[in-house]
């Protein structure tokens, strides 16, 4: 037995001992376990609703960030940094916008010793920060597009219960900000805006999502149309991702953004917004891909890509594991486990953490030149020879994010049911489906239903899809002919 | 002659001029002057004393974070995230800690329309967030040495004037935090993080710098011993660079961090703090590498490293770029000046902007098969076959971060002169010089000669270089007999 003083946090038992309930049984449970035990984000920070992102969730938000910040710049959006204090005089230029977030707002209302002239707000958004410079850099119609972007973190003081990652007062994102010669021009940009939710969230952070046009009850403050992506837990609870908001003329008017356009005249740009939240993204990822042993990742955002575990400390075996790790290279990050764990400890460890590849090192395997390998994408032991390391890493790395992908949109796609009435929609959400259904309205004469759903049935009328779904017969709900075919989801 | 209405941000003519001041003959308005024409920050953000950051620095910043956060990673730190939000009874643990900070501190007392139970500190620096953690994680000397680190910003309600990059209320940095088991471990992490910044700082962003150990009197509110980097102005005022901080054990005492060693006792770790702000490191960049043209940037932080600039809008040339473009391919970022600008105004901006290599596209170029490039580490025009094209920019890439390297390193040296006296200091400090001389002592007797030399020449001991200098005779000041050789600068 190692005495009390020898126990470290590495060796902390309860982390390795996995997960003590199942995703499929205890889905609340699961998600607070893996959090804690796979150690993402630690709670015991002393101001209620912020946390601490350990690195194991930093690595891999880092990642989302290059990929995010790849495509954005790709397609033209140039980046800046904003300040972090927003006036009150800015966020009360919009009526709506501040109806919608003052409540939520933290205030500076004082530095050193002194009282501040103006309380200073912590950003909730940045639309307010963003469009007054707006109002003093764009003049002309050369100057549009004009496509921007930001990393940072926002701050709400969110009355709900937080949950790690899912919702916090405190989290990491990327703002997008664009303001357009023409409405069709903005429109674009809400579309360019979901391709790249679809080229990095789902091809390569393998998340499947539903992209719906909000009702007109469900906007964002300020906005005219607003489009979020729905990610479904196994809970049948979705989790928005993304957004893009057509915020058409109401901020340029309130900033006085204004241009003159190519027939000399003084105009306001259309300006759409879009954000992807890297640390709710991160809630996505645990949970879409994780399973009862622990995480898994899709290799491109993996924290760690390989890990490589002598199975004894016998000397041997350190130096060979140094040694294939340089023979990795560049090609993928790998980390040694070097603690003095048990064997069996040290695989439970790798895969509660979702190295995709874990290397298991015994002297037999030097003798024999060959490799035990376990692929977590499908939890298999696989042997290969030594010389085909390279190879075989760089096909894993392929064929392990698009399983993770397969896997997921698979499950997505049998989880939405066609319903026709409260009591098909009940059914359908309580075996943690999303229920689509022929429905009255979506503009305001439809929030009736919207109200009904959500008091009898506890869930929201998620939205229209893009691609038009043509509705026929009735509102699933007062029977009244159906303009649009909608998804019914219960939220967080 | 354009209309007023065709006037765009790129066209303004106040951008393309150039310099209205040479560096050498007026340092502050060429500095003010070049945030301003090169399109780094925009003071006109409307929260005194903060500004937003514009994509020019913003991609060269995050470059910097990129080399910064590698070497610390490859060091073994691990990244973090900690909330922005510090409490007040954090702060108030650390005595000397609270003193130097609180008269800095922005508070957050409201939220919604709710007054906060306890006022929470905007950080001004995470120590107190960060010990708080290391408390509930560290029991063992096994889990030491604890490396961390988190990329942030920073914010202080600062009272001298504020000027962009050099000092703003709010601030981007790396913080790396670690917890040592013993006095030599700690010392020895002080040692790493001075070579860190030599390996980033010096050798990729090409800053010279002296890293000093600060005199008693001017340590960091909680350290037992600082150092810190300076650089060196033109104006002969140096800038605090990146300083690392033997805390020892006053923090883990305040903070209740305490491990059981191998011997079975508890105690305290020893705790070192390093601070590299990349956005005034950014600062150092611009008046270290900047001519009277405009901005010059080492090769891997220039925010684009090569402009191709068709000196008219032919097809066959808008076409060639592209070709070039891709040709180059992933060797380097490459910006295509599309712009209807002159081709002179097209030169000088890209000058202005400091892009490594320029190249001038005209159709004698296509015809000769050959292409004029210009070299903006040594302002010069060359020629080269259009098939050399790959191999030049490989040779210019290693050759101009090196050229721009030597150069300041040059001017550096030059600019450290020996004195005897308080006249010849006087002296060395009005011919822009840092002034080395004998002194009484850096320890607490000394800080009366450091206050003579305060008021009557206006500048600051810096303190004692790591590699002492052994001192002979006597001190500058006060005549007694000198105990160090120390530095004395201006300050900002």
């Amino acid at each position: 037995m190692a005495k009390q003083g020898e126990k470290s946090k590495k060796d902390d038992i309860s982390k390795l001992k996995g997960l003590s309930v199942k995703k499929a049984e205890n889905f609340s449970e699961w998600y607070s376990e893996i959090v804690q035990k796979a150690e993402l984000a630690d709670l015991r920070y002393n101001v209620k609703g912020f946390l601490v992102f350990q690195p194991w969730s930093v690595l891999c938000m880092e990642k989302m960030y290059y990929y995010l910040e790849k495509a954005l710049q790709q397609k033209n959006h140039k980046p800046y940094w904003y300040p972090t204090l927003i006036p009150e005089k800015n966020l009360l230029k919009e009526s709506e916008h501040i109806a919608g977030f003052v409540p939520e707002v933290f205030w500076v209302t004082n530095a050193g010793k002194k009282k501040l002239d103006e309380k200073l707000a912590l950003r909730p958004t940045s639309e307010t920060a963003f469009y007054q410079m707006f109002g003093i850099w764009i003049r002309s119609y050369k100057d549009l597009p004009f496509k921007t972007y930001q990393r940072a973190q926002v701050f709400r003081y969110e009355t709900k219960a937080t949950r790690p990652f899912l919702r916090s007062r405190e989290f990491h994102w990327i703002e997008a900000h664009c303001a357009h010669a023409t409405l069709k021009h903005a429109e674009s940009q809400v579309k360019e805006d979901m391709q790249t939710t679809k080229e990095v969230l789902h091809d390569i952070f393998g998340l499947p999502f539903i992209f719906f046009e909000r009702p007109a009850w469900d906007k964002f403050p300020g906005a005219d149309r607003t489009f979020a992506a729905d990610v479904l837990n196994p809970d049948g609870r979705v989790v928005q991702q993304p957004s893009t908001h057509l915020l058409s003329q109401k901020f340029s008017k309130a900033f006085n953004v204004k241009f003159i356009d190519k027939d000399g005249k003084e105009k306001l740009p259309f300006i759409t917004c879009y954000g992807p939240a890297v640390s709710r993204i991160m809630a996505s990822v645990i949970i879409v891909h994780g399973d009862d042993k622990g995480l898994r990742f899709p290799w491109e955002i993996a924290p760690r890509q390989i890990a490589i575990v002598p199975i004894s400390n016998d000397p041997k075996l350190i130096k060979k594991a140094g040694e294939l790790k340089n023979k990795i290279g560049d090609l993928a990050s790998v980390e040694i486990d070097l603690t003095d764990r048990f064997p069996g400890e040290k695989f439970n460890y790798w895969e509660m953490k979702g190295v995709p590849i874990r290397i298991d090192l015994g002297l037999k395997e030097i003798k024999q030149k060959k490799l035990t390998v376990f692929r977590r994408d499908i939890n298999k032991k696989e042997t290969i020879p030594e010389s085909k390391l390279i190879n075989y890493i760089k096909k894993v790395a392929k064929e392990s994010s698009q399983n993770l992908i397969k896997q997921a949109d698979k499950l997505f796609e049998s989880r939405i049911k066609d319903t026709k009435n409260s009591e098909e929609i009940k059914l359908a959400l309580e075996q943690g489906a999303i229920a689509r259904c022929n429905f009255c309205s979506v503009e305001k004469d439809g929030e009736k239903c919207a109200e009904v759903i959500e008091k009898q049935i506890g869930a929201t009328v998620r939205g229209t899809k893009l691609e038009k779904e043509k509705a026929s017969g009735k509102c699933a709900i007062c029977n009244k002919k159906a303009k649009q075919v909608v998804y019914i989801a219960r939220q967080y």
